[in-house]
């Protein structure tokens, strides 16, 4: 925050999230690490909401995330529902305390809204292995629950930030029957990595949708999205994606995926978790490019994703992408690297619409200053075909740089 | 060679390598692609030896590591063996010009010694991708021939570096019946880690011992010493590892690895390769520090190994490392990124000898001000134990610093 200057990447601005009838913010300055600034968010969502979720598979998950895969396997209880977050401090191994604090404030939340605890969706994201000293921000709740209001999203995505030199938003909008609203903020900026990464993800929408074809479409969606994207490799313990349908919108509820809203839906919804998926890997601490790189002609689809983020995580691609150095024989190895199946002899790589290696062998027509002068652009084009199959993914990175060794070497000292 | 300062973490000198009855070796200036030093190096080993060894596990291997491992399967040709290794340049992702250098080095050294060639295990260690400029070499196999010398096995090592600040030697003896040595070298710094890295690896013996039980201890000693080793994740596409058994020494042929002296000649054969893996990990590009990651109560070793490398390879612990900053958050992190199991809440971990997290939870004697004076050290030993099992492993590794960054971020351009 202020720490480091603005992302060369990001987007002109935040975008005007329009109000989703059924939901209210708030956030506060509770000084959980932070001096000065937002660090805690509330969101109040409607009675009848339908609540999903996707969470990080690390075997060392923190006290908020088990809190919430618990909620979702209970299923909804009587009542409004509501998201707590605080930044400056994950509540990550911090074992029994942490359980208590994310009773605390959870209890807290629900005396205070008037709900089951077990409607209280917690997050906490900052430090790993601090005690979270819950009582500053259970000391306002009573605040927050004051200032509630449907306009304050962007005073939430706000709070929510640790090392994100930008806030990240994104909407979309789609006929179910009736016209949709779909407003989503994320934050993450490091150890960001499937599955999920430090990624904090809110998105809300008044669809009328049931939660299990909620919860399916999500599931989906996160996999071609936040699951394709890595700054640096690393897992977080408390990656959490959180989704609200209110139901609010004049429409017959969609209670199957086979309706064939459901897809218009999750169209809708695709657009807004990659456009914060890419917002995210844009706030890749020290990035100063953005990758997409595309894998072809694998024999799975999981295949060509593991491939692809073999090469999206390779220290040696990411630093010849920050030299600007059109070092193809790194890729080459990165995909040999990743384990999957690939046929030395069939492998062409491109860099944008620049054929670089034919047919494993550096193609004929190209020319080393193409390759240099394409890989100045700040958005860049990887793709390369493995030449066993039909199969193929997309994920995006983002370049490691002296600005990532610098912020991760001096964070928490 | 030149370029960059010698790492801080360098042994103080490279030892005295013993003469090994059988063998002798030369070095020249090829101007494959650097000039003004040695790039190429020729090793001559006599008839009646036994050859075993062990190459990368990339999808995308290079020419000579597909002919070495041809070699192997073939099995021995009558009369003398050889080694030739350049530095420069590769030979990977060449095509089939690849395959016509290999063909063109291995006739020309066997022309020039009179020997097989398919007794000769070129190596290649360079750019990717780029066409080898054979005949630069087969120019310099006569000088080579000429200059062979038992006692130049320090000028090899020093031909055989690419972004190596140091050369890198090992000895050991042991007493087989008769008194045997055994001498190693290798090359290594960036674009290491299992399995192999970016290594060449030549380790000469005048033990006697057939080949079926010398490929077995090799492949048995790499698994915990070179491929426990880990600069940046990046497992490169010409890794090799050649040993070659003279059968020189006094001694009745070891034709069992049930022979007791098998187990003394394993022995002394983990001693060098762990000496090599350990410069390899010194040399590592912008290393400040060298780290020793144990993980104990594992599942099973191969899941100690998988945590190990998790902790090893993360970003984020290498850049802390790197800050001198005791952020043990980040190993739960990588702990739980690994995919093995752990618990939470049994999870413990040491710098050094300090007790820093005690099952899942910060030690309540543990003062951040002894983890931060641990962390000033150049060598250091993390130990976590994940607490569901009884199995351990050792990994080494390196910091990740600015220097890394430098280092690749302009390497060929």
């Amino acid at each position: 925050m202020g720490k480091y200057p603005t992302s060369p990447l990001a987007p002109a601005g935040f975008p005007d999230l329009p109000v989703i009838d059924g939901v209210r913010f708030a956030a506060a300055e509770a000084g959980v690490k932070y001096q000065g600034r937002l660090d805690v968010m509330l969101a109040e969502i409607c009675e009848g909401a339908s609540v999903a979720g996707a969470f990080t598979r690390s075997k060392t998950r923190s006290a908020p995330v088990l809190w919430c895969q618990e909620n979702l396997a209970l299923g909804p209880q009587p009542g409004k529902f509501a998201i707590l977050v605080n930044s400056g401090n994950s509540n990550a191994f911090t074992g029994s305390n942490g359980q208590k604090a994310v009773q605390a404030t959870a209890d807290g939340v629900a005396a205070e809204l008037g709900i089951h605890p077990r409607n209280v969706f917690p997050a906490s994201t900052g430090v790993i292995g601090e005690p979270l000293p819950f009582d500053r921000i259970t000391a306002k709740l009573a605040e927050l629950h004051a200032n509630l209001d449907e306009t304050k999203g962007e005073f939430a995505a706000r709070a929510i930030m640790t090392t994100d030199t930008f806030p990240k938003g994104a909407v979309a909008s789609c006929d179910l029957g009736a016209p949709v609203k779909i407003a989503g903020f994320a934050k993450g900026s490091g150890m960001i990595a499937p599955d999920m990464a430090t990624m904090l993800v809110y998105i809300f929408t008044d669809a009328k949708i049931a939660q299990p074809v909620l919860q399916a479409l999500t599931t989906r969606t996160t996999d071609t999205t936040f699951n394709c994207i890595t700054v640096d490799s690393d897992t977080s313990t408390s990656d959490s994606l959180v989704i609200a349908a209110t139901g609010r919108a004049p429409m017959d509820e969609i209670t199957s995926l086979d309706d064939p809203r459901a897809a218009v839906f999750a169209d809708a919804l695709h657009t807004v978790m990659l456009d914060l998926a890419h917002q995210v890997v844009r706030d890749g601490e020290g990035a100063t490019k953005f990758v997409e790189i595309t894998v072809k002609g694998a024999e799975s689809e999981q295949a060509a994703k593991t491939i692809g983020l073999a090469i999206a995580n390779s220290p040696l691609v990411k630093t010849a992408i920050a030299g600007e150095d059109p070092n193809w024989g790194r890729i080459v190895m990165a995909v040999g690297k990743s384990g999957e199946a690939a046929d030395r002899d069939k492998l062409s790589i491109w860099f944008g619409d620049i054929l670089v290696a034919d047919k494993g062998w550096r193609s004929p027509d190209y020319r080393e200053e193409d390759g240099a002068a394409y890989m100045k652009q700040a958005e860049l084009k990887i793709t390369t075909d493995v030449g066993v199959g039909t199969a193929q993914a997309t994920v995006w990175t983002c370049d490691l740089t002296h600005g990532y060794i610098s912020i991760n070497a001096d964070y928490r000292s």
